[in-house]
């Protein structure tokens, strides 16, 4: 970690063992996690309720404005003491416009052209990066050198060598890198994902899952694949990501077809694709990814998961979740409250629940894709 | 063709010539055929209408219980002077019981213990062959060999070899074989046919399909692969029949994986799997097939295709044809009536509209799925 920050940190500083109330709780399956942990830590750490962790500051910076940057802006107002302190172009041409317009920018906020000149002036205590997809890795490697958490815009890397030397960075700094797999906290998936750990289907078999967009218009930097990265990496990966998490199955091994039949001004963003993963268990997952969606759509996204297991069948469609169930009368699952994501991994931090998306998972997904990526475009069947 | 029944099927006597009046239908394309050939038969043939062929005698024959024989014996009723004349058991336990209970059978029908006596004892038109998957192709040589037109249980070989010399006995003898592709006549697909045919949805890009089953109680025979042949040349060959037939594009490559994980007491009857397709314009399809709808499932089936396309989205669910096209408003297409498979095949043997499944299909759809099930085994990425 890099001194300035390790020490001055205010969240860590709060807790008397900030490297174990801040990752233990991700190291142990979710469930159990959530039953035992939280008071597994107020006995070990009995100080830990006594502080105003929730009221203390959190300073967040913001780089670029190229991604989701809301699913950390949006949070800021629900977290007592967390401010945006600062926030740096993601380009030279960035105009920082979406950030400026957001509640969360203040009078106090202030402005850097450079990322790399705002990390080295300010005390930050999470940045949240979402510049053109292939410079990504670069701002978050900077900032884990500097032991600064991130929340990254996926794919946190858009090749392989940017995704080792991140993983690289992140192991050596101890920080705390999460991604913006949005969907993960959506009500549907998340209903779907409990109902699997609680066994509602047996084993999960052959997993289904889609992801369709819109075209509409999209950035210069979509036109290549060195500056987009790829539709598996940047589409697709919600998909790769929720079924995975949801079967709570590993791949094993992937066959992938991807490529540009109707949008030939931006070669290098795949239009269609699908992959095809052999899962741990000796299971099946399909994921299919398009960018095909008319106009008139009445859905952008389109997110759909169908999980077939050996007793049932969960399927999240329209933003429902469908069980069909040996003994039991098909019916909708009730689904839980939307939940924010800068506040659920605020839970993280403060050691009241583990954020939903594991320490080394953002990581663990890009690269998945990554991988997807390559088996599309030579042919070849990869083992994962 | 063999020269008893080329010279005495009552069918082809009432046409000057009936290979012409039976083929050129299929050779040309579907809407073309539609619009121009039954004028252009009427103008050629000036008798034809002055037949009565719709009342002429249609011999029907019918071998085996295992399978969809009603889609041949609902249609009887339906053909003016059609009659089943003539059974035969599939295998020496088969009962008939079904084809017997069925208002198509009557005293009059008479009863074969071997199939291949009752070929070559009656007078048949058209054979529908229903015996344990794996023996449908020997049935169907013999009724070639004999110069019988069929229609037969798919897929109509269960190994590349038997299929090889289906294909042989077909081309010498020139009858007419046709296969139990039953989901073409569905309203819902028929739709989205000539709904992609009519240019609706642009260029088709991104194919995704699904079979899902319920397992209830499967005959002994389901347990090996010899005798069963397969669950994606079984199940999945109705999507791998239909997404071809709907894109009208044609599969180059495959890569695919199947299973059995819930349902070890029938190891030869992979209970999951999925196929990816690369499509002839660079496309994607990709079905997946299970059996693990349980049994309170609304549906068996569960068929589904959605197409995604540079001009629109086409989607079959629920039996609804669902159109999403740029500058309209996402609509329900109207579905055309429900049609019975042996009547629309008699269309074809009278000169009135081609049938709905092409010639060389019943082979060449079979064979991309030994294909498949072959990608699947093997774990290689084929060309196709």
């Amino acid at each position: 970690m890099h001194p300035k920050h390790s020490a001055s940190a205010p969240w860590e500083k709060a807790a008397s063992h900030p490297a174990e109330s801040k990752y233990l709780l991700t190291r142990l399956p979710n469930t159990f996690a959530k039953a035992f942990i939280p008071p597994l830590i107020k006995a070990i750490i009995p100080n830990l309720n006594n502080r105003s962790k929730n009221t203390m500051p959190l300073k967040i910076a913001q780089i670029g404005s190229d991604g989701h940057q809301n699913m950390v802006l949006d949070g800021i107002a629900h977290i007592p003491g967390a401010q945006l302190i600062a926030c740096a172009k993601g380009h030279p041409d960035d105009t920082l416009a979406k950030v400026k317009a957001h509640a969360a920018f203040t009078a106090h906020t202030r402005l850097y052209d450079d990322h790399r000149h705002m990390l080295d002036t300010e005390e930050i205590d999470l940045v949240s990066i979402c510049r053109p997809y292939s410079l990504n890795a670069e701002a978050s490697i900077a900032a884990a050198n500097r032991g600064i958490d991130i929340v990254s815009e996926k794919p946190v890397a858009t090749t392989l060598k940017d995704l080792d030397a991140l993983e690289k960075a992140v192991k050596n700094s101890g920080i705390r890198l999460t991604a913006m797999f949005g969907l993960r906290l959506s009500p549907a998936f998340r209903a779907a994902h409990q109902a699997v750990q609680d066994g509602l289907i047996g084993e999960p078999i052959l997993a289904t899952a889609q992801k369709s967009y819109r075209f509409g218009t999209r950035p210069d930097f979509f036109k290549q694949r060195e500056t987009y990265g790829g539709t598996i990496p940047w589409v697709a990966i919600h998909a790769v990501d929720y079924t995975r998490w949801t079967t709570g199955r590993e791949y094993t091994q992937v066959a992938a077809l991807h490529g540009n039949l109707a949008h030939p001004d931006y070669p290098g963003c795949e239009d269609h694709g699908g992959m095809l993963f052999r899962l741990s268990n000796g299971g099946t997952a399909m994921i299919n990814l398009d960018y095909l969606l008319p106009s008139t759509a009445p859905t952008h996204g389109d997110d759909r998961l169908r999980i077939a297991g050996s007793e049932g069948v969960i399927e999240v469609i329209d933003d429902r979740t469908h069980l069909i169930r040996s003994g039991a009368e098909p019916r909708d699952l009730p689904l839980p409250l939307e939940e924010n994501f800068l506040v659920n991994l605020h839970g993280e931090r403060t050691g009241t629940a583990p954020h939903i998306i594991g320490p080394d998972e953002a990581i663990k997904v890009t690269r998945l894709c990554l991988q997807a990526r390559e088996a599309a475009d030579t042919g070849n069947v990869l083992t994962l």
